[in-house]
């Protein structure tokens, strides 16, 4: 696919600053940009480096100076940059229809250009919104619920009752619908408490490769509207996930936890389970949340706490040894005090 | 699935205080109980919930008041409760025979009730006891042994050798299996130690999904009967874990540990490789094991420690501002007295 | 397969100690060995244990004391070790050619040796190496390039563009080219940054069950060659791994981070985004390293420090309570003085 920078300027609503009729073909790192391509820059670093670049086109901020090649000039250079990559991305769950070693049960429901790929297994009751795609060997379950528009990468597994919304993105080996780790105390050992609830994503959530959320013990468990989890991230039964949260990588929210609107977990994070997050709280990475935190703000530390104050407290260690010494030498010139009190008796 | 409050309060061995034709016909929490459904409820807040629920019956102490709905009583509701709710759970491995995609080799012993569901591969010398079911994807490696009314969920993969017992539990992308990471020194560069072991998991052991278990690399690595292992753990090779443990996501044990009976790991623990942990210990969570800890009890931190310990170590952090400023008044006296004897000098 | 130990010994240049006629059918623990069982001794507490080991033979260190049974003399016993159980394991992704129940595209170049086992699916464009065995139901991707003797273990997720040199292991359930978690504020949410860039992974590259690798979101995520990557850890988009490293269990490396040469990560570690990590430095688990670290040595703690300064501050903290206790210690013999002070006033 070739684009003018004139037909970009058009659909970034930008304005064109050189030659409209350079041709783009794709996007490129600024390190790395060739002719063709397309790069961004928003600050001095960035500009010095477009500048040098061997890229035909930049896209700028509308005031900043000239770097030597056609832009486009926009307020946002990061956001239009995003949609000019996307224009480029390539399709790859790019197909036709039901691929013929795909299982389907009788009674599903399929919708308008709908791609299911090879060794896909689809079970009753299953209902999948328009322009569905689903990569190769990706389960759904007995009555899960597809939203239009959502993609579903090769060798997800969506387990029975799941709900997901429309334009959702579900990564490779994600698990949706797993049995949380509810046991009672019975005569011969643990008795499993059965999990019958289910998963419920809304709208535009995002779930990273290999990422597992259980569902719900009885009531669901829920990740509110343009959420996104990174990979590798445990979701517990009867977690309720608020909207537009980020959840990096190898993070675990334990059962029953709250979690508000805009709440942004760093990489390694653990919520215990029961404990309600307010909204706008980021909690750093490695953190971790023992109890309510209503209040927004930035958190860390093991137990979590206000960031300012855990950097207090590391900063402190970091002079740990010091502090010691300190003790020992008030020791020491006590002691002199004390001998000359002797000394006066 | 209907039952009548009579029939239920028969096989939970309950006392009926109330209609015994009530029919359940599921069960449900607190907070969305409707007609039909029995909830349980075991101390004043939850009594609360269920004398303001809509559900048709309830599950109660023996001695609690009345809530003004049929009740069963019992001994321990929690538990009647979970015995109930398989009751009414639905076989989501429920199926027929083999389907006709799954791939067998021809020498496998399958015995009677089993199901398995399409495009699972089952490698040659697998032996797979009665009643056990595989969902779909499911991959069974040479030589594997499935004990009686196992369930194997969608896309977990069960490398060769590995043993399974009876009535257990393995979830969707879990690996038995893998090879651990050993390596030795070579001239030119890491040359892996060959993984030659194998796992073996006793009866009544449950493992989450995605969670990882790696073969021994000569003896088996083992988890003993009853062990729930949640969601995203890594136990390592030659790994040996005692009966009735809980190990809650993300959890990883290092090579070669040995785990007592009824140890409790929270989430996001890490045990450390060659390490002993006797019987009847708990590790909080994100705690990291670093060496031998035979005494019963409850552990923490990171290093972990007596909780005791770790608890008030972190008190202290928390006041650790607190502690310079104490001495740094101790030094402004300290300065007084000094000046006050240089005087008398 | 049997061999004499004469006919070890050469293949592993040995100086043989006794009876080269004995046959060797396997390798085995210390603690296992049995007749026709070959294992390995290199200190005092080993030599022992092999001593009473009822296996027919032992690698020794080259001066050793006889142990009362034929021995192979080595410098490195379990370098030696090592090479003779590659001999008797198992190949267990031994087959033939294509099983028909996999699905490939029509263009794609397999070369000679190749096995693929059933239910694979291989996309268009894809190269594939000599003697590449690749497991049950994995996926590859569009234009995947797969080296020479690389094996795939089943159920590993290879995507779109991802290169992969020769000799090297993927293990099951891995992801590759998973789309990593960048986004761009948008008026309406969170707008995906579409994620363009391939993963590389160089030739003897090792990576375990269950581990994701994002693609670059413009440039390519790599790792160097002869790195060992352990399971469950993830490697996000645009990180630079050097050769020869080793990365153990659930750590996280975040975005555009790059280490060196021989870099070391104990299990469960964190390496926040857009830092710099040094050739031989090796970071101890659970630590979390926040900044650019390019000294060599061993690192530990949250965020991460010399080691030596870590253990120095735990060891400190192990006794904070006899700090406190001797700060009140000189208060009390500080009001003496002052008391005394008063008196003299």
């Amino acid at each position: 696919m070739i684009r003018t920078l004139s037909e970009l300027a058009e659909i970034l609503d930008a304005r064109l600053d050189g030659d409209g009729n350079t041709l783009i073909k794709g996007v490129s790192s600024l390190e790395n940009g060739g002719p063709g391509q397309l790069v961004f820059a928003e600050d001095k670093k960035t500009f010095q480096l477009a500048e040098k670049s061997r890229a035909s086109a930049v896209i700028l901020p509308p005031d900043s100076r000239s770097l030597g090649k056609p832009a486009l000039r926009v307020e946002k250079p990061r956001l239009a940059f995003a949609r000019v990559a996307e224009i480029f991305a390539p399709d790859r769950l790019a197909g036709k229809g039901v691929h013929p070693t795909a299982v389907l049960a009788d009674d599903i429901q399929i919708d308008q250009g709908v791609v299911i790929h090879p060794h896909v297994v689809v079970e009753a009751g299953v209902k999948i919104g328009e322009n569905v795609k689903i990569g190769a060997a990706v389960f759904i379950g007995k009555n899960c619920v597809i939203g239009a528009e959502t993609r579903i990468y090769p060798g997800a597994r969506i387990l029975a009752d799941t709900e997901i919304g429309r334009s959702c993105l579900i990564q490779s080996g994600a698990v949706l619908g797993s049995e949380g780790f509810g046991f009672v105390q019975a005569e011969n050992g643990h008795l499993r408490m059965p999990q019958l609830g289910k998963v419920v994503l809304e709208d535009q959530v995002e779930i990273g490769a290999n990422t597992v959320i259980d569902r719900g013990a009885l009531d669901p468990t829920v990740v509110g509207a343009g959420s996104k989890i990174d990979s590798q991230v445990i979701i517990s039964h009867n977690v309720r996930l608020g909207q537009e949260c980020l959840v990096v990588s190898q993070s675990g929210i334990a059962g029953s936890s709250i979690l508000g609107n805009r709440v942004r977990l760093g990489g390694q994070v653990g919520i215990t389970d029961h404990v309600k997050i307010g909204d706008d709280i980021m909690i750093g990475a490695k953190s971790g949340v023992s109890k309510d935190t209503p209040e927004p703000g930035i958190y860390f530390g093991i137990p979590a706490m206000p960031a300012r104050k855990a950097f207090r407290i590391q900063a402190g260690l970091r002079n740990f040894d010091r502090l010691r010494e300190q003790l020992k030498e008030l020791e020491e010139r006590l002691k002199l005090l004390e001998g000359d009190r002797k000394e006066r008796e």
